[in-house]
């Protein structure tokens, strides 16, 4: 059994991320939330998951209270009915479609809608609660409820007890005996406060409560730095008292009192008395089955209101300057580039013992905590020799970084005095993500620089040390030229998921890890790019032709040098013939040795007596060792096997027959296509391209290893003389020519400069 | 106000298109789906959405029936609640979390449950359709109901006396007075049918009611051809009852009785009886808030049982075809792909006359249906004329396809004997929607075969005569090498959301038209990559150095030769200095003789006595006579601009002075950047690539007007004697070598058959 502890707060937390630790927590629901409907008349279906979520909290212990807006415009709904109904009860139950939207209405007076609304919406809550186990109390306060002392203690003691016995107190304003609510602009004075509308109200409960939390909904993203809709609108994620001067109110919110200017006052209320604030829209349908839930587990939803601004640049801005130094970066000579890496080689080299201090620091800990297993650990640690293959690699990919950006693929002359050119050009600001493997840090930054793009790197915690350590030297490295900050290092706090929503700042995301990360961030990574192997089910088609020495070394290198790679065989096709051989007895013998487990497919399970265990499905990444033999009739068969069951990533013939293997290597649909070689070739490093971002196996842009190459894009350049379309017409004066030019590599580095 | 028309039906729908017109509607909801919740214990949220789209439909004129499974498993959830309250009061309101999971209850008795559990599903269903204001009524039937020919007809009269009051009648088996039911094997006989499960109940009804349509909701997708989970499995979208032997049934659901095969002949009896069934899955967070509506209007969702099987292949079964097609296309020799390319130009000019009345009947049904905008018209029709520069432009696309696929870009000596080549190859399988621009099919077609890439073409629909005449010429230049199936052109009835769900069978789709056709692409596709551009808000940079005959030439080309396109000027910036000039009357003449509106944007407005109106945003792609004019104080200024308000396009400088202009050239990170010339040459025919299959924003891949290039992509291929990774680790014996080798074209046509 889970038990939840959660800190009762004095003042607000400083992070999105400590709200977890939330206890007391107020909701409140704008009158936009609990009405508007998206196509019929209510939003029952929102207020089902807002209530399911209230309950899941309460149920781990949290004491919920709500305060809710709305029924007025609940009431106005249902008096419409009973009007209707009682104009004509034969026209409303024969008319057909849309009466209620259709029929002109009598206008009704707001107190009395809410008095009629309020029953309404209190039964509402106590069904959908009831369904969760969960009870409800009703509490109505007016204004006298606040400024009277007295009464607000009794009030307190109510909530309290209620709170005690597990019971979500449901609060609104008892509208039925105030004038109808105004929108106020004095809360100020924190004893004179007024509850003029649901905003305040909510605020004024809270701090009187002090609850550690108020997620105030409704129709609005949360704050914008400017009207939203107008050019520059954006949302803001933390907002911070002293910043209050650079927000532009727009207007108000369409249904409901309460704009946004007196929401903000609200909620700097609440701040000030010690409770941390969320504003965040409820009303999208996508996500209010989890907005108050995302909000509690810390996620990036709306704006938190923190009293504390924290010490580092937010990543927002961070990928701001990332992108002003990549743009520098790419205007740079090619030889300064390569002069960035090769200082960066020298680093790793001079620094090496400060680089394997803080690994010792994060091995220490990794080792300390216990449950890394023994491959993470491996991965995690670096070791002299490592660090100097580094440097051999990062030189090599200082010399490619040469001949990278502002190269001319392609010259054409359009007409007399018009030559078009398409150049290389870096794709702007990359995302890499990384786990706990800290030499991909400068192996990425390499490739970053030398292809002019900014960076952004997110490293696993595990490494954190080491990621600094090495982060720090190449910001040195780029400072040779200016360009510090075009590869910058986000805090291992951030979510990657919320990484992934800054799609108009990132252009493109490369998850370096598991397919199970690579998955994860392409479901999250909406409008960005992401450049990833999805899963890594290589094949090994042993024919009847193999060499028995090289199917020995072949298949154990391809499963046994690396399994959890994803460039690991995972299953292995043998030829009917091979059966029958002696071959056959020595791969199985080899893969015992090796302590490899087989499954056997369908057909492989056929042929023995006694077989191992079935495999599940002919589709799996074992990532371990472990493997699936299936047999085939000939290599046709094989490269339709592993056109169903494969994944397109590497894929390997081993076999003498040369017209064998090369009807295979062009007959096989994969990113790598390997003839008597192990599929553990699938490499940057290993195919000489320096390094590698990842492997893709996506069908655009980049296949297979992921080099330079993978990292530029292209643009067009073309100059004219005064040349228009409409020269070009049928009636014009002037006629394409289209001729290819000779290519010139022109003065390198004054080419382009993104 | 809007009428709609039901038409009420005795036999069932052929397509799912003619769902929309089902008047009368049985919905049905598995225990699963009322009962099964996400986090907490019940799916509150889930019901409530349900209620809502029934209530719509119902407001629509729509007679909707719900049958009802769940009150055996509603009920233990609340007679759970009930016996936990009386065990111990206090420990149930203070025990904190989980306590509904965590204790440990005496068996409940299924009927007893059934019995509490009516009540609370009844009052929950009328609480909610109270908020629609829909009235609802309770039915219980049991057996007997079902075979008395009296009770029967007693049944069948009050229910359409519900229906004929707009009432919402909900019917459940009356579990409390009968066995629990059980798994039913015996729907055969027609007059002897026994309610043994809801499946069954839900079928009889629908036909007893004579209902147009039954949709039956539970907790899987649909049919599968074999056990979900399974590797072959795959959805059944329609499913004809002759080909019921294809069928694997799976294991039954978790909860409730009525395993898959039930479902099924509880289907194919409703639909004997004449009622179309759907069978979806209502319990999906996603989808369940609109399930029932996209079913209703004839979205590919779940399985539709149909009796009649059309008379064309699948869009599914056209995929495949292309696919197989297309391998054999990509294995062929680039002579042979060019040949077919210019038989096709061939036939373009020698079947002229078949075209052209084919052409003429679209365009007399667009202009007697009247609604086609004339710009659209122009778009549609075909001449002589344009048909002889698409032979041309072909002829251009084949003599490119002779250095396409297999082309070795790159080749590395990893080691001895063992040699890298990546070399290109085709994507895939290309989905390409076009609007009414016939033009583009034979276009698109070229560039396909040319790049040895399967085909699909999805046009629009008031070319649809046009493109079956094109589309029958490609298949004829196709058959010339046994292709034929390589180019399939999907049915315009086909919704281009279902063809975006294709996403295991497609690899690439380009949208051709409007932005907002991509962008509603973009969101439909997930997990094919889109290339298309997303918006052109192109600029024309006038400089202080520019000369007046080339800015008055280009400015207007620009922006006038075709308003629509996307490559039309949207802002014109002018150099501050241009504002005294002569040259500023000038611009400004010419764009009021062209009859372009100008809006004036914030710094140009303040240089104005009397300024045009203030243009809304500087972010607007207007695509008509309308443009924004802003002042900028320099070329950096401009370049600045851009990068803030542009869509990274095509830009344009007008200037004399060469230094502005390579500055300009260089720093500007737009696809497309051009000197003294329009910003019209945005275009692949233009640029010298024959044609284009589209222009892309995207940052990756492709990037500005894309011909036969973007339409590959690379696969490496490795041949070693032997090699392993092991052989090249520090213990090892070899060492890399990584020498570039000279790219030898090798024997084409041999190279790769993809």
């Amino acid at each position: 059994m889970l038990v939840c502890t959660f800190i009762a707060h004095g003042s607000s937390f400083a992070h999105r991320g400590e709200l977890r630790q939330a206890k007391r927590i107020v909701v409140k629901l704008g009158s936009a939330v609990v009405t508007r409907g998206d196509e019929c008349g209510l939003a029952l279906g929102r207020l089902a998951s807002i209530v399911e979520q209230v309950a899941m909290l309460q149920n781990q212990g949290r004491e919920m209270m709500i305060v809710t807006s709305g029924a007025v415009a609940f009431g106005k709904q249902r008096l419409r009915h009973e009007i209707l109904l009682s104009q004509s009860v034969r026209q409303a139950l024969h008319s057909g479609h849309n009466q209620l939207k259709d029929m002109s209405l009598p206008v009704l007076e707001a107190r009395a809608c809410a008095a009629a609304g309020q029953s309404g919406l209190m039964a509402l809550y106590e069904a959908m609660f009831t369904q969760y186990s969960t009870c409800t109390a009703q509490v109505l306060v007016t204004n006298l409820d606040f400024h009277d002392d007295q009464k607000r203690q009794n009030l307190n003691s109510t909530l309290q007890e209620l709170l005690r016995m597990n019971i979500v107190p449901i609060i609104n304003t008892n509208d039925a005996v105030v004038p109808p609510p105004e929108p106020n602009s004095d809360l100020q004075g924190v004893n004179v406060i007024s509850i003029k509308d649901n905003d305040s109200l909510a605020a004024r409960l809270a701090v009187e409560m002090k609850a550690d939390l108020l997620i105030a909904l409704s129709d609005v993203e949360g704050l914008y730095n400017s009207p939203p809709g107008t050019d520059d609108a954006k949302l803001i994620d933390i907002f911070y008292p002293g910043d209050q001067q650079s927000i532009i109110y727009g207007t108000k919110s369409r249904v409901g009192i309460g704009g946004m200017e007196a929401k903000v006052k609200a909620a700097m209320w609440a701040l000030q008395g010690g409770t941390s604030v969320v504003i965040a829209n409820g009303t999208h349908p996508k996500v209010t089955g989890h907005v108050i839930t995302d909000i509690v587990e810390g996620k990036k939803v709306g704006t938190f209101f923190s009293e504390i601004k924290p010490a580092g640049p937010t990543v927002e801005h961070q990928t701001e300057m990332a992108r002003t130094s990549g743009r520098t970066l790419a205007s740079l000579h090619p030889d300064q580039r390569s002069e960035i890496i090769c200082h960066l080689a020298e680093l790793l080299t001079d620094k090496k013992k400060e680089i394997l201090t803080a690994n010792k620091m994060d091995m220490d800990l990794a080792v300390n905590a216990g449950h890394l297993p023994p491959a993470m650990l491996k991965r995690l640690s670096l070791s002299p020799s490592k660090l100097s293959s580094l440097a051999i690699g990062l030189r090599q990919i200082a010399v490619a970084a040469q001949d990278s950006v502002g190269r001319v693929l392609r010259r054409t002359r359009v007409a007399h005095n018009l030559e078009l050119e398409q150049i290389t050009v870096p794709i702007g600001v990359l995302l890499v993500i990384f786990e706990a493997r800290p030499d991909c840090l400068p192996q990425v930054s390499a490739l970053a620089i030398a292809s002019g793009n900014a960076l952004l790197l997110k490293g696993g915690k595990e490494a954190a040390n080491t990621n600094r350590v090495l982060h720090q030297l190449t910001q040195e490295a780029l400072s040779l030229h200016g360009v510090r900050e075009a590869v910058q290092l986000v805090s291992t706090r951030e979510e990657v998921e919320d990484l992934c929503r800054l799609d108009k700042m990132i252009d493109l995301i490369i998850p370096r890890g598991s397919s199970q990360l690579v998955r994860n961030i392409q479901r999250a990574a909406k409008g960005i790019p992401v450049l990833g192997h999805s899963e890594g089910i290589c094949h090994v088609y042993v024919d009847g032709e193999a060499s028995v020495d090289k199917v020995i070394k072949i298949v154990r290198d391809s499963k046994c040098d690396y399994p959890a790679a994803c460039n690991a065989m995972e299953s292995l096709l043998i030829h009917r013939d091979v059966l029958r051989m002696p071959l056959f007895d020595q791969i199985i013998d080899m893969l015992r040795t090796e302590q490899v487990k087989i499954h056997a497919g369908p057909r492989f399970a056929s042929y023995l007596t006694f077989s191992p265990s079935e495999a599940k499905s002919l589709r799996t990444e074992y990532g371990d060792l472990e493997c699936c033999i299936e047999v085939v009739d000939s290599m046709q068969e094989a490269v339709d096997h592993i056109h169903k069951y494969g994944s397109s990533h590497t894929d390997v013939i081993i076999t003498e027959n040369e017209d064998t293997a090369e009807q295979f290597l062009q007959q096989l649909d994969s990113a790598c296509v390997f003839w008597n070689a192990s599929s553990r070739f699938a490499d940057g490093y290993r195919f000489g391209l320096g390094a590698e971002v990842g492997i893709s196996t996506a069908r655009i842009h980049a296949r297979g290893p992921v080099g330079l190459e993978g990292l530029l894009t292209t643009k067009w350049v073309l100059r004219g003389d005064g040349h228009t379309a409409a020269d070009f017409s049928e009636q014009g004066t002037m006629k394409y020519l289209h001729e290819n030019l000779p290519i010139v590599q022109p003065l390198v580095g004054q080419r382009d400069s993104n």
